[in-house]
């Protein structure tokens, strides 16, 4: 198909489960693509360029702001983390579909630059359960459990703008969850128009020829 | 849930199997009722009253057209065929989606009352297909089925006012899509406003007890 492909983004509460459930989508899915950020931290044992990351200077990442050259962008201490604009536009000319998943202020820029991109928001079925995969993943003290929790209370104020929310009760309904979200997206009349005209133009001739 | 259910449209070109696969989703999905249309025709050998159609007689459907009580309604012929609002509105009252399968331009009376109505159009891959289904159902004099492609060329103009183009190549795919198109719309973030309410007001607990 002629046709571009969708972007979607995955944004949601730190535990809540996105990394996994985006991860097995792209896995299962060879029409959509996992988009890979660029970053100035170091490469981490188990990591490879352009699989986790493409890992560039801090120099480089600054020419790329100034050059427009990335969807968004965000420094955490002293790392720059942002969308490389260049792959997501290739593969959606592809026609093949593109997937980001990135935290709710980068998702709002990325919307304002592709218009078109439907968002998706992953959350826990209650802010018990996410308080208990938080503690229960073993990663965080209890301080940094606070201040995700925190920063959870804040972000839920921006689920109301996402196009949907994606209620994460088991991995493996939320995996088909998502497959449904895609499928039905790619299924948008206005993703269809080339179908449309060439459907019509064969109509019109049938019945004529008739 | 206290949420409000989808109304979906299914609309289709003669042939195009959308009977077939509402059908099959109504009997799949528990959460989903198949609107049931007033007429004033007979009913046929086979047909029940409630199921089918609800039989009334004209008096009574002129009477329902006069008090506002068809959310859409058709001539053909003889007989009027139309969709009755309160059987809608209290299903969707409940919190369960209803489908209704109309054509065209009850569609777009439907679209008017409930601007939330999401519409489906249900195509065969090629014009070609579709011929050869009409053929091939043995229901239609050749002068019928110049009618109905005519009729369908003109229908195409409609398409691109649908949200989604469902192409039935094989009724198990399109039963699946239709099934993916329905799980979608309950996922919209507009559907989920009580979810939202009350997973943001546990966050605040929740950050504030840390």
């Amino acid at each position: 198909m002629a046709e571009k492909g969708c972007l979607f983004i995955v944004s949601g509460f730190a535990g809540a489960g996105k990394g996994t459930v985006t991860k097995q989508l792209v896995k299962e899915d060879p029409d959509i693509r996992l988009s890979i950020s660029a970053t100035t931290r170091d490469m981490r044992k188990g990591e490879a360029e352009g699989v986790d990351y493409f890992y560039i200077s801090k120099e480089s990442f600054e020419q790329k702001i100034k050059e427009g050259e990335l969807l968004e962008y965000a420094k955490y201490g002293e790392n720059y983390y942002g969308t490389p604009r260049s792959y997501v536009e290739q593969v959606l000319g592809e026609g093949k579909d593109v997937l980001l998943e990135i935290e709710v202020q980068g998702a709002s820029k990325v919307k304002a630059a592709f218009p078109e991109t439907i968002r998706i928001f992953v959350t826990p079925p209650s802010a018990k359960e996410l308080k208990r995969r938080l503690v229960g993943r073993g990663r965080d003290s209890a301080e940094d459990i606070a201040r995700r929790l925190s920063r959870a209370a804040e972000e839920a104020g921006e689920m109301g703008e996402y196009d949907y929310l994606l209620i994460n009760d088991t991995i493996d309904q939320c995996v088909k969850d998502l497959h449904a979200i895609v499928a039905a997206e790619r299924m948008k009349a206005k993703k269809q128009e080339d179908f449309i005209s060439m459907i019509k133009e064969q109509l019109e001739e049938t019945s004529k020829g008739e």
